[in-house]
């Protein structure tokens, strides 16, 4: 198997893939090295699995249809195991055109993200962000009002997109606050506990206009490339926040810009940006906005657990023909 | 009655004590204004209950020996209702020397203060506050290292003081993220739920060694002045985290940011100071802690219910001849 770069599971590989596979490790400096490596004779030759992390998109770049048609040319490789929820990285329909099995690591992030989007509820409800810079700059809380700041208690929550971080978060915020929770999904979850609401499509706007905050959970698709448009912001209530650790291009981010600057958004709270690293100056300017840098799985606990679970999912894959985390779109 | 400004609960007022008592307002610009407004023939002759706000510090100070003598000379005036928990502005034994009660308003800002709690935990444990830095300073998160944070489930919580406030933050830590709650107070709290483990005084330092965190609630009273000094710092486990939404004084700030520096301390999250609004500058040296300027009871939500309440005391004690709300020290 090629394995990208392991930092906190290197011990648990060698368990893992004892007497399975052999771990080769991923040291391409660029696309044509990997390419090459890739075919018969290269240095991946033999190959039955790839253990993929987004840090090596820096090197070789994202798998798109060029990478996944090399991989699938090889024969031998059947598997993908990301490393993280988000795999918009990767081609998968492309992947699936070629019978090969993406896997991402879906359970693993759910504590941190959900943290972090708790974090950004927070700050945003309470304008703490801003409370940190001015005291910081040594001017205590000159312009801060009560007025402007809310307890979180009791107040509504809509959910875009109930999967395991969406469904955390609405724990966090249930349990702990007594907040009313809705969401909206393509399907209802079955699963998901009685004090969770759910809204259909077509009575979405209803649940928009009920929510105090809406926290955005949904993946990065075609479909979903400036969902929150300019009709769902304009459909929250007037002073309402928007919260998304999920990916920055899921918001339409000048409808987003548009509606803090009219006031229609009382804040937002972003972990998540359409082109990470970069942050659009133009947010910077709202002084009382919470920016995070994409910290969303910055834990230890988080860190390890991912590359434990893209690995296993491989193992899985290799002893049992299938590892736990298929995407959806393969099933 | 003499009531301070209000200002989310003027209407309230008015409600709560029609027929009782009419409502003088306190515009003295000074200490000397104040008391001679408080002898015969002042203008605060035949008062029968003060509402009072620590902003009325800025203009007569605090409620020291001389103010309270002169309350009590009034001979009518028998109940102080302050508008906050902590209650250091006022010399309480004083107060009680001379048969006047006082009371707080403790339940109106447990949920706001706990949330400031929260937030400094989740803060401290995942790094937010240098991340928000870095991004606003256009240097995305350079520095951040996942190794130096965690997740907040299943570590271990340490309050210490379990009145309405720890206990808020308690329920919080524990139904959120379930964490393991140990608590310290002068005697155990009967009705704590029994998943707060106590520890008595001989137990203290037993209790620090398995924190992952420390959030102090107790109040400042010449006795617990730094109570959280070099002693209990050093037997919290190294790289341990403390929280204060108390009071700056009941921790030794020194013996604090030695342990900061050297390490002992993993991090600290302060919502409060012992010169307020003067911010000891090396603590500013820090990048990884996290400082916020006393928001603890910073919300339109908990402002209001705290002149609600406070109102309420004095409403009751001229109606029942006692407010719910009288302070421990009273009884």
């Amino acid at each position: 198997m090629i394995c990208g770069d392991l930092v906190w599971a290197k011990e648990d590989a060698k368990t893992l893939f004892r007497g399975l596979a052999d771990i080769v490790r991923m040291d391409s400096p660029n696309r044509a090295d990997f390419l090459a490596g890739l075919k018969p004779g290269g240095k991946y030759e033999g190959t039955v699995g790839i253990y993929r992390h987004n840090a090596s998109a820096d090197r070789i770049g994202v798998f798109d249809k060029e990478i996944v048609g090399a991989i699938a040319r090889t024969g031998t490789i059947k598997w993908i195991a990301h490393n993280g929820a988000g795999y918009d990285q990767i081609d998968v329909l492309e992947c699936k055109a070629h019978g090969i099995y993406v896997s991402n690591t879906p359970g693993a992030v759910d504590d941190a993200t959900a943290t972090t989007a708790l974090y950004l509820l927070i700050s945003t409800f309470r304008n703490f962000a801003q409370s940190e810079r001015t005291l910081r700059a040594g001017l205590w809380k000159t312009k801060h009002k009560a007025a402007s700041a809310h307890d979180l208690e009791n107040r509504t929550l809509g959910i875009l997109g109930l999967g395991g971080i969406g469904l955390r978060l609405a724990e966090y915020c249930h349990k702990a606050f007594g907040m009313k929770i809705l969401y909206h999904n393509r399907n209802k979850v079955q699963d998901a506990p009685e004090w969770c609401e759910y809204f259909e499509a077509g009575r979405l706007n209803e649940m928009l206009g009920q929510c105090d905050a809406l926290s955005v959970h949904v993946p990065l698709r075609k479909e979903t490339e400036g969902l929150v448009g300019e009709e769902m912001i304009r459909s929250l209530k007037k002073g309402a926040i928007i919260v998304n650790t999920a990916r920055g291009k899921v918001i339409d981010e000048a409808a987003m810009i548009r509606a803090l600057e009219d006031g229609h958004l009382g804040s937002v709270g972003l972990d998540v940006y359409p082109n990470e690293p970069a942050v659009n100056p133009r947010l910077l300017e709202f002084p009382h906005i919470t920016l995070v840098p994409h910290m969303g799985t910055e834990t230890q606990d988080s860190q390890w657990k991912m590359e434990v679970r893209a690995l296993t999912n491989l193992r899985d894959y290799l002893v049992n023909g299938s590892g736990s985390d298929v995407i959806p779109e393969m099933k």
